[in-house]
Protein backbone atom coordinates (compact mmCIF):
# COMPACT_ATOMS: atom_id res chain seq x y z
CA UNK A 1 0.00 0.00 0.00
CA UNK A 2 1.37 3.65 -0.84
CA UNK A 3 -0.05 6.78 0.28
CA UNK A 4 0.42 8.93 -1.75
CA UNK A 5 1.10 12.10 0.77
CA UNK A 6 3.43 10.42 2.52
CA UNK A 7 6.02 10.55 -0.59
CA UNK A 8 8.80 12.78 -0.72
CA UNK A 9 7.73 16.01 -2.82
CA UNK A 10 10.34 16.86 -5.97
CA UNK A 11 10.66 20.59 -7.30
CA UNK A 12 10.91 19.01 -11.02
CA UNK A 13 10.47 22.77 -13.11
CA UNK A 14 9.57 26.07 -11.79
CA UNK A 15 6.19 25.56 -10.17
CA UNK A 16 5.68 22.21 -10.96
CA UNK A 17 5.89 19.81 -7.34
CA UNK A 18 5.55 16.23 -7.94
CA UNK A 19 4.93 12.56 -5.95
CA UNK A 20 6.16 9.92 -8.32
CA UNK A 21 5.13 6.35 -7.98
CA UNK A 22 7.44 3.73 -10.20
CA UNK A 23 5.76 0.61 -11.27
CA UNK A 24 7.04 -2.06 -13.15
CA UNK A 25 5.90 -0.25 -16.43
CA UNK A 26 5.14 2.61 -15.15
CA UNK A 27 5.54 6.15 -13.60
CA UNK A 28 2.57 8.08 -11.65
CA UNK A 29 2.92 11.59 -11.03
CA UNK A 30 1.23 13.23 -9.01
CA UNK A 31 1.36 16.64 -9.05
CA UNK A 32 0.58 20.24 -7.72
CA UNK A 33 1.34 22.91 -9.68
CA UNK A 34 1.60 26.86 -9.14
CA UNK A 35 -0.68 28.99 -10.96
CA UNK A 36 1.01 30.84 -14.27
CA UNK A 37 4.06 28.00 -14.19
CA UNK A 38 4.65 26.92 -17.57
CA UNK A 39 5.41 23.62 -19.04
CA UNK A 40 8.23 23.95 -22.01
CA UNK A 41 7.37 22.48 -25.62
CA UNK A 42 9.18 18.86 -25.05
CA UNK A 43 8.86 15.52 -26.07
CA UNK A 44 10.08 11.64 -25.07
CA UNK A 45 9.88 8.48 -25.75
CA UNK A 46 6.78 7.71 -22.90
CA UNK A 47 3.02 7.78 -23.73
CA UNK A 48 1.81 10.35 -21.61
CA UNK A 49 -1.90 10.48 -20.03
CA UNK A 50 -2.47 13.44 -18.06
CA UNK A 51 -5.38 13.73 -15.86
CA UNK A 52 -6.73 17.30 -14.57
CA UNK A 53 -8.12 16.87 -10.94
CA UNK A 54 -8.06 20.02 -10.00
CA UNK A 55 -8.21 23.46 -10.99
CA UNK A 56 -7.32 24.60 -14.84
CA UNK A 57 -4.30 23.38 -17.17
CA UNK A 58 -4.01 25.01 -20.58
CA UNK A 59 -2.02 22.05 -22.93
CA UNK A 60 -0.87 22.24 -26.56
CA UNK A 61 -0.36 19.22 -28.46
CA UNK A 62 -0.82 18.00 -31.63
CA UNK A 63 -1.06 21.84 -32.81
CA UNK A 64 -4.29 22.43 -30.60
CA UNK A 65 -4.12 24.16 -27.45
CA UNK A 66 -7.04 23.44 -25.10
CA UNK A 67 -8.26 23.57 -21.61
CA UNK A 68 -8.49 20.67 -19.25
CA UNK A 69 -10.46 20.99 -16.51
CA UNK A 70 -11.20 17.73 -13.81
CA UNK A 71 -12.72 15.29 -15.40
CA UNK A 72 -10.65 14.96 -19.01
CA UNK A 73 -8.26 13.38 -20.16
CA UNK A 74 -5.28 13.87 -22.75
CA UNK A 75 -3.13 10.97 -24.19
CA UNK A 76 0.10 12.73 -25.63
CA UNK A 77 1.31 9.54 -27.78
CA UNK A 78 5.22 8.79 -27.42
CA UNK A 79 7.75 11.29 -29.22
CA UNK A 80 5.23 14.01 -29.63
CA UNK A 81 5.71 17.42 -28.31
CA UNK A 82 4.06 19.11 -26.39
CA UNK A 83 3.63 22.19 -23.66
CA UNK A 84 1.72 23.55 -21.38
CA UNK A 85 0.29 26.39 -18.26
CA UNK A 86 -1.37 26.33 -15.36
CA UNK A 87 -4.35 28.67 -15.64
CA UNK A 88 -4.28 28.37 -11.80
CA UNK A 89 -3.13 26.48 -9.40
CA UNK A 90 -3.96 22.80 -10.07
CA UNK A 91 -3.68 18.89 -9.49
CA UNK A 92 -2.75 16.83 -12.15
CA UNK A 93 -2.07 12.91 -12.55
CA UNK A 94 0.19 11.99 -15.15
CA UNK A 95 1.19 7.96 -16.05
CA UNK A 96 3.97 8.06 -18.02
CA UNK A 97 4.94 4.29 -19.96
CA UNK A 98 7.16 2.64 -19.94
CA UNK A 99 8.67 4.21 -16.63
CA UNK A 100 10.15 7.52 -16.48
CA UNK A 101 14.14 6.77 -15.21
CA UNK A 102 15.36 10.40 -15.38
CA UNK A 103 12.15 10.57 -12.85
CA UNK A 104 13.85 7.61 -10.16
CA UNK A 105 16.62 9.36 -10.65
CA UNK A 106 15.77 13.02 -9.10
CA UNK B 1 -8.97 15.54 -25.00
CA UNK B 2 -11.13 12.67 -23.42
CA UNK B 3 -14.32 13.55 -21.02
CA UNK B 4 -14.57 10.57 -18.60
CA UNK B 5 -18.57 11.05 -18.07
CA UNK B 6 -19.22 11.27 -21.51
CA UNK B 7 -17.76 7.79 -21.89
CA UNK B 8 -20.36 4.17 -22.00
CA UNK B 9 -20.59 2.65 -18.60
CA UNK B 10 -19.82 -1.10 -18.81
CA UNK B 11 -21.03 -3.31 -16.34
CA UNK B 12 -18.66 -5.73 -15.96
CA UNK B 13 -19.02 -7.64 -13.02
CA UNK B 14 -22.07 -7.36 -10.28
CA UNK B 15 -21.79 -4.19 -9.11
CA UNK B 16 -18.63 -2.48 -10.84
CA UNK B 17 -20.10 -0.45 -13.58
CA UNK B 18 -16.75 1.05 -15.56
CA UNK B 19 -15.88 3.69 -18.25
CA UNK B 20 -12.87 2.58 -19.90
CA UNK B 21 -9.99 4.51 -21.73
CA UNK B 22 -7.65 2.38 -24.31
CA UNK B 23 -4.40 4.32 -24.88
CA UNK B 24 -1.52 2.65 -26.80
CA UNK B 25 0.06 0.98 -23.53
CA UNK B 26 -2.31 0.70 -21.11
CA UNK B 27 -6.17 0.67 -20.37
CA UNK B 28 -7.84 3.00 -17.67
CA UNK B 29 -10.68 1.89 -15.91
CA UNK B 30 -12.87 4.57 -13.98
CA UNK B 31 -14.50 2.68 -11.38
CA UNK B 32 -18.34 3.19 -9.66
CA UNK B 33 -18.38 0.55 -7.36
CA UNK B 34 -21.53 -0.32 -5.10
CA UNK B 35 -21.23 -0.90 -1.51
CA UNK B 36 -21.27 -4.60 -0.92
CA UNK B 37 -19.79 -5.78 -4.55
CA UNK B 38 -17.32 -8.08 -4.65
CA UNK B 39 -14.22 -8.96 -7.13
CA UNK B 40 -13.56 -12.11 -6.84
CA UNK B 41 -10.15 -13.80 -6.78
CA UNK B 42 -8.54 -13.81 -10.22
CA UNK B 43 -5.21 -13.15 -12.09
CA UNK B 44 -4.36 -11.53 -15.42
CA UNK B 45 -1.26 -10.72 -16.60
CA UNK B 46 -1.67 -7.15 -16.86
CA UNK B 47 0.24 -5.41 -14.26
CA UNK B 48 -2.51 -3.22 -12.73
CA UNK B 49 -2.45 -0.12 -10.07
CA UNK B 50 -5.76 0.60 -8.28
CA UNK B 51 -6.14 4.23 -6.85
CA UNK B 52 -9.03 5.14 -4.66
CA UNK B 53 -11.02 7.72 -5.39
CA UNK B 54 -13.97 7.74 -2.82
CA UNK B 55 -15.09 5.25 -0.45
CA UNK B 56 -13.39 2.69 1.33
CA UNK B 57 -12.59 -0.93 -0.65
CA UNK B 58 -10.59 -4.12 0.95
CA UNK B 59 -8.25 -5.60 -1.68
CA UNK B 60 -6.52 -8.79 -0.94
CA UNK B 61 -3.72 -9.72 -2.60
CA UNK B 62 0.45 -11.02 -1.67
CA UNK B 63 -1.20 -12.52 1.59
CA UNK B 64 -2.84 -9.44 2.32
CA UNK B 65 -6.13 -7.52 3.35
CA UNK B 66 -6.21 -3.80 3.47
CA UNK B 67 -8.96 -1.29 3.28
CA UNK B 68 -8.07 1.22 1.00
CA UNK B 69 -9.24 4.98 1.33
CA UNK B 70 -8.73 8.13 -1.22
CA UNK B 71 -5.26 8.39 -1.65
CA UNK B 72 -3.51 5.05 -1.17
CA UNK B 73 -2.45 3.39 -3.86
CA UNK B 74 -2.00 -0.15 -4.70
CA UNK B 75 0.50 -2.04 -7.14
CA UNK B 76 -0.20 -5.79 -7.96
CA UNK B 77 2.20 -6.60 -10.26
CA UNK B 78 1.31 -9.30 -13.02
CA UNK B 79 -0.17 -12.82 -12.35
CA UNK B 80 -0.77 -11.82 -9.18
CA UNK B 81 -3.88 -13.00 -7.43
CA UNK B 82 -6.47 -10.25 -6.06
CA UNK B 83 -9.89 -9.92 -5.14
CA UNK B 84 -11.54 -7.20 -3.18
CA UNK B 85 -14.94 -6.14 -1.68
CA UNK B 86 -16.55 -2.60 -1.56
CA UNK B 87 -16.77 -1.59 2.11
CA UNK B 88 -18.82 1.48 0.97
CA UNK B 89 -20.19 2.98 -2.59
CA UNK B 90 -16.82 3.91 -3.99
CA UNK B 91 -14.46 5.05 -7.27
CA UNK B 92 -11.69 3.64 -7.91
CA UNK B 93 -9.02 4.61 -10.68
CA UNK B 94 -7.61 1.38 -12.19
CA UNK B 95 -4.66 1.11 -14.66
CA UNK B 96 -4.34 -1.58 -16.41
CA UNK B 97 -0.80 -2.47 -18.78
CA UNK B 98 -1.10 -3.57 -21.65
CA UNK B 99 -4.35 -2.66 -22.49
CA UNK B 100 -7.01 -4.51 -21.58
CA UNK B 101 -8.18 -6.15 -24.73
CA UNK B 102 -10.89 -8.16 -23.07
CA UNK B 103 -12.19 -4.80 -22.26
CA UNK B 104 -11.88 -3.87 -25.15
CA UNK B 105 -14.56 -5.85 -26.61
CA UNK B 106 -17.05 -5.07 -23.91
Amino acid sequence: MIEIATLPVKDVIPGFHGRFVHTEYSTLGFWEIDKGAQLPPHSHLHEQITEVREGEFELTFNGETKTYTPGMIAVIPSHVEHSGRAITDCKLLDIFLPVREDYRAL
